[in-house]
């Protein structure tokens, strides 16, 4: 019994290690030219420790995304939305920038040509956050910061629509300026037109 | 004199038969797996004289979308906004799904890893057809079917990004009639709040 927690705590100082490595090289290099074999000697594990946690590099940087991107696992609310979604999304396009270092954009890029990374990137990243920011956007009704009859799907896909257009074609992304532009008129569309309020 | 034309007839048939084969390639293996060597061999050519005329697969695939995305490049325009928006939009849809074998999602990926590649996507691609696009604005905005205030970096922003965003994380792109309600809130947002109108 007295050996489980070391063994335990090893487990995780090597996770740890793993993780902060791959970001590390993905900063450095970029995350198409990271090899599990560089993390492994970076980190000081075997590759086998590697590949005994995760089945290939793409699910290392998805553990990395996961842990990374917590303010969208655990949205603001602060009862002003337009102040909270500022917060959240400048966040996320600190996550997205540089694009060709970020461990993100790498795995996005990844995801793209591998339709089982896709998946479990929807899954375990993305459709959980989608659930947490729906439930934001409700409290936002129940508050009266949002029109009850607001279309949240399209609220999604318009404030966060935006960096991904500018990230895939390399527009660069917004500055807070421009970000609070982006939210007002998101908020504005979501509030139907006969609406007396 | 009289050679020029043939060799430039020989010319433009190898040019087609490699853009052929590489998007036949692309469609049947996805992107990522279309080697040089591949298009080649199913162009009938040799690698040599793909290199004459591009530096990489990711120059090929440019130019196929350059001549595909043919819409973005000439918008309609009808003088009807939405109407004009949805067949543009359904068209950049289409050339996007599904995501791991379409040509223009494969660049995207690539160009997410590779800044040169990135620059000349966005120079020779995106910039000239954002172009186009403010030209159709500013049409619908004489034609008073837009506000004269509309922002058109935000219009730009909101009709494009949901699909990118969408494509980004494996969300399923947009059915017409989800189409019609992007666009419909995409241009309510852009009517300022005090305009009379």
């Amino acid at each position: 019994m007295a050996k489980a927690p070391n063994a335990a705590r090893r487990s995780e100082s090597s996770r740890r290690a793993i993780l902060t490595a791959t970001q590390e090289l993905c900063g450095e290099n970029g995350y198409r030219r990271v090899t599990v074999e560089a993390i492994a000697a970076r980190a000081g594990v075997s590759k086998k420790t590697i590949y005994r946690w995760w089945p290939s590099k793409g699910a290392v940087v998805l553990e990395i995304l996961d842990e990374a991107a917590s303010i969208t696992a655990d949205p603001p609310d602060t009862g002003d939305l337009a102040a909270d979604l500022h917060t959240q999304l400048t966040e996320v396009i600190g996550l997205l920038a540089p694009s060709h270092t970020s461990p993100a954009a790498g795995l996005i890029a990844e995801a793209l040509q591998d339709p089982d990374l896709g998946r479990e990137l929807r899954e375990r990243v993305i459709e959980p956050r989608i659930a947490k920011f729906r439930e934001r956007l409700r409290r936002a009704q129940q508050q009266g910061q949002l029109s009850p009859d607001a279309d949240l799907d399209v609220a999604l896909d318009l404030l966060y629509g935006p960096l991904y257009h500018r990230l895939a074609f390399h527009l660069g992304m917004p500055d807070p300026d421009y970000l609070d532009t982006l939210i007002a008129h998101a908020l504005r569309s979501l509030t139907p037109p006969d609406s007396t309020n």
